[in-house]
Protein backbone atom coordinates (compact mmCIF):
# COMPACT_ATOMS: atom_id res chain seq x y z
CA UNK A 1 0.00 0.00 0.00
CA UNK A 2 1.22 3.07 -1.00
CA UNK A 3 1.37 6.59 1.05
CA UNK A 4 -1.33 7.76 -0.58
CA UNK A 5 -3.93 4.88 -0.13
CA UNK A 6 -2.77 4.72 2.58
CA UNK A 7 -4.03 8.22 3.95
CA UNK A 8 -6.96 7.44 1.68
CA UNK A 9 -8.04 4.48 3.74
CA UNK A 10 -7.24 6.58 7.30
CA UNK A 11 -9.71 9.30 5.82
CA UNK A 12 -12.14 6.94 4.90
CA UNK A 13 -11.76 4.90 8.13
CA UNK A 14 -12.02 8.31 10.23
CA UNK A 15 -15.03 9.03 8.25
CA UNK A 16 -17.22 5.93 8.78
CA UNK A 17 -16.44 6.23 12.44
CA UNK A 18 -18.21 10.07 12.78
CA UNK A 19 -20.85 8.51 10.84
CA UNK A 20 -21.12 6.00 13.44
CA UNK A 21 -20.71 7.93 15.94
CA UNK A 22 -23.94 10.41 14.70
CA UNK A 23 -25.53 7.33 13.94
CA UNK A 24 -25.34 6.11 17.31
CA UNK A 25 -26.24 9.30 19.21
CA UNK A 26 -29.55 9.64 17.23
CA UNK A 27 -30.07 5.92 18.27
CA UNK A 28 -29.54 7.20 22.21
CA UNK A 29 -31.93 10.66 21.02
CA UNK A 30 -34.64 7.52 20.06
CA UNK A 31 -34.32 5.79 23.22
CA UNK A 32 -34.46 9.34 25.47
CA UNK A 33 -37.35 10.39 23.10
CA UNK A 34 -39.20 7.20 23.74
CA UNK A 35 -38.84 7.24 27.25
CA UNK A 36 -40.55 10.80 27.69
CA UNK A 37 -43.15 10.12 25.22
CA UNK A 38 -44.18 6.70 27.33
CA UNK A 39 -43.22 8.54 30.88
CA UNK A 40 -46.53 11.09 30.13
CA UNK A 41 -48.11 8.09 28.73
CA UNK A 42 -47.81 6.35 32.36
CA UNK A 43 -49.02 9.69 33.81
CA UNK A 44 -52.44 10.08 31.62
CA UNK A 45 -53.29 6.61 31.10
CA UNK A 46 -52.63 6.08 35.48
CA UNK A 47 -50.59 2.92 33.85
CA UNK A 48 -48.34 1.83 36.82
CA UNK A 49 -47.01 -1.28 34.63
CA UNK A 50 -45.58 1.46 31.71
CA UNK A 51 -44.30 3.66 34.47
CA UNK A 52 -42.03 0.63 35.68
CA UNK A 53 -41.11 -0.28 32.17
CA UNK A 54 -40.11 3.41 31.85
CA UNK A 55 -38.01 3.34 34.93
CA UNK A 56 -36.01 0.05 34.22
CA UNK A 57 -35.37 1.02 30.80
CA UNK A 58 -33.52 4.22 31.48
CA UNK A 59 -30.24 1.86 32.54
CA UNK A 60 -30.34 1.71 28.92
CA UNK A 61 -29.99 5.19 27.96
CA UNK A 62 -27.09 5.28 30.61
CA UNK A 63 -25.14 2.42 29.15
CA UNK A 64 -25.43 4.00 25.97
CA UNK A 65 -23.47 7.35 26.79
CA UNK A 66 -20.89 5.43 28.24
CA UNK A 67 -20.25 3.32 25.15
CA UNK A 68 -20.20 6.41 23.25
CA UNK A 69 -18.21 8.51 25.52
CA UNK A 70 -15.35 5.76 25.43
CA UNK A 71 -15.85 5.99 21.58
CA UNK A 72 -15.40 9.83 21.30
CA UNK A 73 -12.26 9.34 23.78
CA UNK A 74 -10.70 6.48 21.04
CA UNK A 75 -11.88 8.54 18.15
CA UNK A 76 -10.40 12.09 19.96
CA UNK A 77 -6.76 9.72 21.41
CA UNK A 78 -6.57 8.09 17.36
CA UNK A 79 -8.02 10.02 14.89
CA UNK A 80 -6.89 13.74 16.20
CA UNK A 81 -9.43 15.54 14.43
CA UNK A 82 -9.30 19.11 13.29
CA UNK A 83 -11.75 22.02 12.68
CA UNK A 84 -15.55 21.25 12.17
CA UNK A 85 -14.69 16.95 12.55
CA UNK A 86 -13.30 18.33 16.36
CA UNK A 87 -16.82 19.90 16.41
CA UNK A 88 -18.60 17.20 15.68
CA UNK A 89 -17.02 15.63 18.28
CA UNK A 90 -17.34 18.02 20.71
CA UNK A 91 -21.33 18.58 19.96
CA UNK A 92 -22.17 14.65 20.40
CA UNK A 93 -20.32 14.38 23.77
CA UNK A 94 -22.36 17.24 25.38
CA UNK A 95 -25.12 16.27 23.55
CA UNK A 96 -25.31 12.65 24.90
CA UNK A 97 -25.07 14.36 28.20
CA UNK A 98 -28.33 16.01 27.67
CA UNK A 99 -29.99 12.99 26.42
CA UNK A 100 -28.72 11.25 29.25
CA UNK A 101 -30.41 14.02 31.91
CA UNK A 102 -33.76 13.76 29.53
CA UNK A 103 -33.54 10.16 30.18
CA UNK A 104 -33.24 10.89 34.14
CA UNK A 105 -36.44 13.06 33.87
CA UNK A 106 -38.20 10.71 32.20
CA UNK A 107 -37.68 8.39 34.64
CA UNK A 108 -38.77 10.87 37.54
CA UNK A 109 -41.45 11.80 35.78
CA UNK A 110 -42.91 7.92 35.56
CA UNK A 111 -41.96 7.02 39.14
CA UNK A 112 -44.14 9.89 40.20
CA UNK A 113 -47.23 7.69 37.98
CA UNK A 114 -47.91 5.37 41.60
CA UNK A 115 -48.25 8.37 43.87
CA UNK A 116 -50.81 10.16 41.39
CA UNK A 117 -53.04 7.05 41.07
CA UNK A 118 -53.85 7.35 44.84
CA UNK A 119 -56.25 10.26 44.21
CA UNK A 120 -58.34 11.52 41.09
CA UNK A 121 -56.91 13.07 38.74
CA UNK A 122 -55.96 16.75 39.36
CA UNK A 123 -58.15 18.93 37.04
CA UNK A 124 -54.49 20.22 35.86
CA UNK A 125 -53.84 17.09 34.21
CA UNK A 126 -54.64 18.30 30.69
CA UNK A 127 -52.96 21.78 31.09
CA UNK A 128 -49.84 19.00 31.77
CA UNK A 129 -50.47 17.01 28.45
CA UNK A 130 -50.25 20.36 26.67
CA UNK A 131 -46.53 20.83 27.66
CA UNK A 132 -46.08 17.30 27.51
CA UNK A 133 -46.71 17.37 24.07
CA UNK A 134 -44.89 20.84 23.30
CA UNK A 135 -42.40 20.25 24.73
CA UNK A 136 -41.85 16.36 22.83
CA UNK A 137 -42.33 18.24 19.51
CA UNK A 138 -39.21 20.27 20.57
CA UNK A 139 -37.37 17.37 21.10
CA UNK A 140 -38.04 15.80 17.85
CA UNK A 141 -37.40 18.79 15.82
CA UNK A 142 -33.98 18.84 17.75
CA UNK A 143 -33.17 15.09 16.85
CA UNK A 144 -34.37 15.51 13.20
CA UNK A 145 -31.89 18.55 12.85
CA UNK A 146 -29.47 16.54 14.44
CA UNK A 147 -29.94 13.60 12.05
CA UNK A 148 -30.26 15.56 9.07
CA UNK A 149 -28.02 18.58 9.87
CA UNK A 150 -30.62 20.94 8.83
CA UNK A 151 -29.93 23.77 11.26
CA UNK A 152 -32.85 26.00 10.64
CA UNK A 153 -35.03 23.73 12.47
CA UNK A 154 -32.80 23.32 15.66
CA UNK A 155 -32.98 27.26 15.56
CA UNK A 156 -36.56 27.43 15.14
CA UNK A 157 -36.63 25.21 18.83
CA UNK A 158 -33.91 27.52 20.07
CA UNK A 159 -36.49 30.29 19.62
CA UNK A 160 -39.58 28.91 21.00
CA UNK A 161 -38.36 27.65 24.48
CA UNK A 162 -40.06 30.48 26.30
CA UNK A 163 -43.26 29.33 24.66
CA UNK A 164 -42.29 26.33 27.26
CA UNK A 165 -42.00 28.79 30.44
CA UNK A 166 -44.72 30.24 29.83
CA UNK A 167 -47.13 26.95 29.53
CA UNK A 168 -44.72 26.18 33.21
CA UNK A 169 -45.95 29.42 34.61
CA UNK A 170 -49.81 29.06 34.00
CA UNK A 171 -49.81 25.48 34.88
CA UNK A 172 -47.92 26.23 38.45
CA UNK A 173 -50.88 28.92 39.39
CA UNK A 174 -53.02 26.59 38.10
CA UNK A 175 -52.26 23.42 40.60
CA UNK A 176 -51.39 26.13 43.33
CA UNK A 177 -55.20 27.03 43.71
CA UNK A 178 -56.08 23.37 43.51
CA UNK A 179 -54.14 22.67 46.07
CA UNK A 180 -55.35 25.39 48.40
CA UNK A 181 -58.56 24.38 47.60
CA UNK A 182 -58.52 21.17 48.69
CA UNK A 183 -55.89 19.72 50.97
CA UNK A 184 -56.14 15.94 49.71
CA UNK A 185 -54.48 17.58 46.33
CA UNK A 186 -51.54 19.06 48.59
CA UNK A 187 -49.19 15.99 47.93
CA UNK A 188 -50.27 14.59 44.28
CA UNK A 189 -50.56 18.31 43.27
CA UNK A 190 -46.75 18.99 44.61
CA UNK A 191 -45.99 15.62 42.21
CA UNK A 192 -47.79 16.97 39.27
CA UNK A 193 -45.78 20.49 39.51
CA UNK A 194 -42.75 18.36 39.37
CA UNK A 195 -43.76 16.62 36.23
CA UNK A 196 -44.15 20.11 34.90
CA UNK A 197 -40.88 21.22 35.98
CA UNK A 198 -39.49 17.84 34.38
CA UNK A 199 -41.01 18.88 31.46
CA UNK A 200 -39.40 22.17 31.04
CA UNK A 201 -35.98 21.09 32.46
CA UNK A 202 -36.56 18.66 28.76
CA UNK A 203 -37.46 21.75 27.06
CA UNK A 204 -34.18 23.36 28.28
CA UNK A 205 -32.13 20.21 27.45
CA UNK A 206 -33.39 20.33 23.98
CA UNK A 207 -32.87 24.35 23.82
CA UNK A 208 -28.83 23.30 24.81
CA UNK A 209 -29.00 20.56 21.73
CA UNK A 210 -29.96 22.91 19.61
CA UNK A 211 -27.33 24.80 20.66
CA UNK A 212 -25.15 22.05 20.13
CA UNK A 213 -25.88 21.72 16.32
CA UNK A 214 -25.64 25.02 15.61
CA UNK A 215 -22.42 25.13 16.71
CA UNK A 216 -21.11 22.02 15.31
CA UNK A 217 -22.37 22.60 11.72
CA UNK A 218 -21.34 26.51 11.69
CA UNK A 219 -18.83 26.86 14.00
CA UNK A 220 -20.12 29.95 16.01
CA UNK A 221 -22.16 30.15 19.24
CA UNK A 222 -26.56 30.56 19.13
CA UNK A 223 -26.14 31.76 22.54
CA UNK A 224 -25.67 35.00 23.16
CA UNK A 225 -27.01 36.13 19.46
CA UNK A 226 -30.77 36.77 20.52
CA UNK A 227 -30.11 38.70 23.83
CA UNK A 228 -32.81 37.40 25.44
CA UNK A 229 -35.19 39.53 28.42
CA UNK A 230 -34.65 38.17 32.21
CA UNK A 231 -37.30 35.58 32.16
CA UNK A 232 -40.86 36.65 34.10
CA UNK A 233 -41.33 36.67 37.17
CA UNK A 234 -41.83 33.09 39.31
CA UNK A 235 -45.37 32.30 39.52
CA UNK A 236 -46.76 32.64 43.34
CA UNK B 1 17.41 25.85 18.35
CA UNK B 2 17.73 21.72 17.84
CA UNK B 3 14.75 19.27 17.64
CA UNK B 4 14.97 18.15 20.72
CA UNK B 5 14.69 21.34 22.43
CA UNK B 6 11.58 22.29 20.18
CA UNK B 7 9.93 18.84 21.39
CA UNK B 8 10.82 20.01 25.09
CA UNK B 9 9.67 23.11 24.21
CA UNK B 10 5.78 22.19 23.26
CA UNK B 11 5.61 19.76 25.86
CA UNK B 12 6.44 22.39 28.64
CA UNK B 13 4.08 24.88 26.93
CA UNK B 14 1.37 22.20 26.77
CA UNK B 15 1.74 21.56 30.72
CA UNK B 16 1.40 24.77 31.22
CA UNK B 17 -1.70 24.95 29.38
CA UNK B 18 -3.17 22.00 31.19
CA UNK B 19 -2.45 23.95 34.47
CA UNK B 20 -3.99 27.04 32.94
CA UNK B 21 -7.25 24.50 32.08
CA UNK B 22 -7.35 22.83 35.66
CA UNK B 23 -7.03 26.57 37.08
CA UNK B 24 -9.86 28.00 35.50
CA UNK B 25 -11.62 25.63 36.47
CA UNK B 26 -10.93 25.22 39.79
CA UNK B 27 -11.41 29.03 39.62
CA UNK B 28 -15.22 28.38 38.13
CA UNK B 29 -15.74 25.55 40.62
CA UNK B 30 -14.94 28.94 43.18
CA UNK B 31 -17.84 30.87 41.90
CA UNK B 32 -20.19 28.27 41.48
CA UNK B 33 -19.59 27.29 45.00
CA UNK B 34 -19.70 30.76 46.29
CA UNK B 35 -23.24 31.31 44.30
CA UNK B 36 -24.99 28.18 46.33
CA UNK B 37 -23.66 29.44 49.32
CA UNK B 38 -24.90 33.30 49.02
CA UNK B 39 -27.93 31.90 47.58
CA UNK B 40 -28.89 29.76 50.50
CA UNK B 41 -27.71 32.75 52.80
CA UNK B 42 -30.18 35.12 50.89
CA UNK B 43 -33.24 32.73 51.58
CA UNK B 44 -32.52 31.87 55.13
CA UNK B 45 -31.69 35.62 56.13
CA UNK B 46 -34.51 36.87 53.38
CA UNK B 47 -32.62 38.96 51.41
CA UNK B 48 -33.97 40.16 48.38
CA UNK B 49 -30.78 41.96 47.28
CA UNK B 50 -28.20 39.56 47.88
CA UNK B 51 -30.62 37.02 46.11
CA UNK B 52 -30.66 39.65 43.35
CA UNK B 53 -26.83 39.17 43.04
CA UNK B 54 -26.34 35.98 42.65
CA UNK B 55 -29.00 36.12 39.73
CA UNK B 56 -27.10 38.91 38.21
CA UNK B 57 -23.77 37.03 39.14
CA UNK B 58 -24.68 33.87 37.14
CA UNK B 59 -23.60 35.03 33.65
CA UNK B 60 -20.42 35.54 34.48
CA UNK B 61 -20.37 31.28 35.41
CA UNK B 62 -21.82 30.77 32.19
CA UNK B 63 -19.07 33.25 30.23
CA UNK B 64 -16.38 31.38 32.27
CA UNK B 65 -17.73 28.16 30.84
CA UNK B 66 -17.75 29.26 27.44
CA UNK B 67 -13.93 30.86 27.75
CA UNK B 68 -12.73 27.56 29.04
CA UNK B 69 -14.38 25.00 26.38
CA UNK B 70 -12.72 27.27 23.79
CA UNK B 71 -9.79 26.70 25.54
CA UNK B 72 -10.20 23.16 25.50
CA UNK B 73 -11.51 22.99 21.96
CA UNK B 74 -8.26 24.91 21.20
CA UNK B 75 -6.41 22.39 22.75
CA UNK B 76 -7.29 19.27 21.81
CA UNK B 77 -6.89 20.74 18.04
CA UNK B 78 -3.07 21.86 18.26
CA UNK B 79 -1.87 19.74 21.31
CA UNK B 80 -3.57 16.49 20.73
CA UNK B 81 -3.63 15.15 23.50
CA UNK B 82 -3.18 11.04 24.61
CA UNK B 83 -4.07 9.30 27.30
CA UNK B 84 -4.52 10.52 30.81
CA UNK B 85 -3.79 14.30 29.57
CA UNK B 86 -6.78 13.34 27.19
CA UNK B 87 -8.98 11.95 29.83
CA UNK B 88 -8.24 15.21 31.92
CA UNK B 89 -9.04 17.34 29.01
CA UNK B 90 -12.50 15.43 28.69
CA UNK B 91 -13.21 15.39 32.39
CA UNK B 92 -12.60 19.53 32.41
CA UNK B 93 -15.32 19.80 29.82
CA UNK B 94 -17.83 17.85 31.46
CA UNK B 95 -16.96 18.89 35.01
CA UNK B 96 -17.71 22.95 33.91
CA UNK B 97 -20.95 21.35 32.48
CA UNK B 98 -21.70 20.45 35.99
CA UNK B 99 -20.94 23.92 37.19
CA UNK B 100 -22.38 25.85 34.80
CA UNK B 101 -25.66 23.74 35.77
CA UNK B 102 -24.51 24.17 39.42
CA UNK B 103 -24.97 28.14 39.06
CA UNK B 104 -28.51 27.70 37.44
CA UNK B 105 -29.43 26.00 40.55
CA UNK B 106 -28.48 28.37 42.68
CA UNK B 107 -30.26 31.28 40.72
CA UNK B 108 -33.16 29.08 40.58
CA UNK B 109 -32.94 28.79 44.27
CA UNK B 110 -32.14 32.70 45.07
CA UNK B 111 -34.87 33.87 42.62
CA UNK B 112 -37.67 32.25 44.97
CA UNK B 113 -36.58 34.61 48.18
CA UNK B 114 -39.29 37.17 46.63
CA UNK B 115 -41.77 34.74 46.92
CA UNK B 116 -40.85 32.92 50.37
CA UNK B 117 -40.29 36.89 51.82
CA UNK B 118 -44.21 37.60 51.41
CA UNK B 119 -45.17 34.87 54.38
CA UNK B 120 -43.77 34.61 57.91
CA UNK B 121 -40.67 31.56 57.00
CA UNK B 122 -41.69 28.05 57.12
CA UNK B 123 -41.35 25.31 59.98
CA UNK B 124 -39.43 23.15 57.51
CA UNK B 125 -36.94 26.24 57.00
CA UNK B 126 -34.07 24.86 59.34
CA UNK B 127 -34.35 21.68 57.60
CA UNK B 128 -33.26 23.17 54.47
CA UNK B 129 -30.68 24.69 55.86
CA UNK B 130 -29.15 21.68 57.30
CA UNK B 131 -29.05 20.25 53.90
CA UNK B 132 -27.75 23.28 51.67
CA UNK B 133 -24.69 23.04 54.67
CA UNK B 134 -24.59 19.31 53.59
CA UNK B 135 -24.49 19.82 50.11
CA UNK B 136 -22.50 22.59 50.11
CA UNK B 137 -20.06 20.37 52.27
CA UNK B 138 -19.76 17.75 49.58
CA UNK B 139 -19.22 20.46 47.24
CA UNK B 140 -16.42 22.16 48.64
CA UNK B 141 -15.07 18.50 49.02
CA UNK B 142 -15.25 17.46 45.69
CA UNK B 143 -14.21 21.13 44.22
CA UNK B 144 -10.62 20.61 46.85
CA UNK B 145 -10.48 16.96 45.11
CA UNK B 146 -10.14 18.46 41.77
CA UNK B 147 -7.76 21.17 43.19
CA UNK B 148 -5.44 18.33 44.76
CA UNK B 149 -5.89 15.23 42.47
CA UNK B 150 -6.90 14.19 45.82
CA UNK B 151 -9.50 11.04 44.66
CA UNK B 152 -10.11 9.59 48.13
CA UNK B 153 -12.87 12.43 49.18
CA UNK B 154 -14.37 12.35 45.61
CA UNK B 155 -14.54 8.75 46.56
CA UNK B 156 -15.90 9.84 49.47
CA UNK B 157 -18.38 12.39 48.42
CA UNK B 158 -19.63 9.73 46.17
CA UNK B 159 -20.64 7.12 48.23
CA UNK B 160 -22.45 9.76 51.00
CA UNK B 161 -24.98 10.50 47.90
CA UNK B 162 -27.68 8.91 49.23
CA UNK B 163 -27.69 11.13 52.80
CA UNK B 164 -28.59 13.89 50.84
CA UNK B 165 -31.73 11.87 49.58
CA UNK B 166 -32.72 10.95 52.93
CA UNK B 167 -32.49 14.78 54.32
CA UNK B 168 -34.83 15.78 50.63
CA UNK B 169 -37.01 12.63 51.37
CA UNK B 170 -37.92 13.46 55.29
CA UNK B 171 -37.77 17.28 53.87
CA UNK B 172 -40.51 17.08 51.71
CA UNK B 173 -42.79 15.15 53.33
CA UNK B 174 -42.43 17.96 56.13
CA UNK B 175 -43.79 20.65 53.79
CA UNK B 176 -46.57 18.59 52.53
CA UNK B 177 -47.86 18.48 56.41
CA UNK B 178 -47.49 22.14 56.78
CA UNK B 179 -48.74 23.33 53.43
CA UNK B 180 -51.80 20.58 53.88
CA UNK B 181 -51.86 22.31 57.62
CA UNK B 182 -51.95 25.68 56.46
CA UNK B 183 -53.31 26.78 53.20
CA UNK B 184 -51.28 30.00 53.12
CA UNK B 185 -48.20 28.23 52.59
CA UNK B 186 -49.21 26.02 49.85
CA UNK B 187 -47.57 28.62 47.32
CA UNK B 188 -44.42 29.33 49.62
CA UNK B 189 -44.49 25.35 50.46
CA UNK B 190 -44.17 24.98 46.61
CA UNK B 191 -40.92 27.01 46.34
CA UNK B 192 -39.26 25.90 49.21
CA UNK B 193 -39.96 21.86 47.95
CA UNK B 194 -38.45 23.78 44.47
CA UNK B 195 -34.78 24.71 46.66
CA UNK B 196 -34.53 21.88 48.35
CA UNK B 197 -34.78 19.64 45.08
CA UNK B 198 -32.00 22.31 44.04
CA UNK B 199 -29.98 21.21 46.82
CA UNK B 200 -30.38 17.81 45.87
CA UNK B 201 -29.69 18.11 42.07
CA UNK B 202 -26.80 19.81 43.33
CA UNK B 203 -25.66 16.76 45.47
CA UNK B 204 -26.37 15.05 41.96
CA UNK B 205 -23.59 17.45 39.83
CA UNK B 206 -20.88 17.08 43.07
CA UNK B 207 -21.33 13.48 43.19
CA UNK B 208 -21.52 13.90 38.69
CA UNK B 209 -17.92 15.75 39.54
CA UNK B 210 -16.72 12.79 41.93
CA UNK B 211 -16.89 10.50 39.31
CA UNK B 212 -15.16 12.60 36.58
CA UNK B 213 -12.14 13.17 38.74
CA UNK B 214 -11.77 9.44 39.61
CA UNK B 215 -11.96 9.03 35.20
CA UNK B 216 -9.63 11.63 35.30
CA UNK B 217 -7.11 10.44 37.60
CA UNK B 218 -7.23 6.85 37.09
CA UNK B 219 -8.70 5.76 33.79
CA UNK B 220 -11.63 3.76 35.19
CA UNK B 221 -15.31 4.33 36.06
CA UNK B 222 -16.53 4.46 39.52
CA UNK B 223 -19.85 4.55 38.17
CA UNK B 224 -21.14 0.82 38.80
CA UNK B 225 -18.73 -0.29 40.64
CA UNK B 226 -20.90 0.12 43.87
CA UNK B 227 -24.14 -1.58 42.71
CA UNK B 228 -27.29 1.26 43.76
CA UNK B 229 -29.77 -0.12 45.14
CA UNK B 230 -32.81 0.96 44.08
CA UNK B 231 -33.81 4.36 45.12
CA UNK B 232 -36.20 4.49 48.17
CA UNK B 233 -39.75 5.28 47.13
CA UNK B 234 -41.04 8.41 46.35
CA UNK B 235 -42.59 10.47 49.55
CA UNK B 236 -46.44 11.39 49.13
Amino acid sequence: MNELSKHQHTVKAFSEELEKLTADVSSMGGLAEDAVSRAMEAVLNRDAELAAKVVEGDARIDAMQREIEKQIVRLLALRQPMASDLRIVIAALKIVSDLERIGDLAKSTARRTKVLNKTDPLPATPAVERMGLLVQGHLRQVLDAYASGEIKHAVGVWERDEDVDEHYNALFRDVIAQMMEDKALVGPGAHLLFIAKNLERIGDHATNIAEEIHYAVTGTELKGERPRGPRPELPE
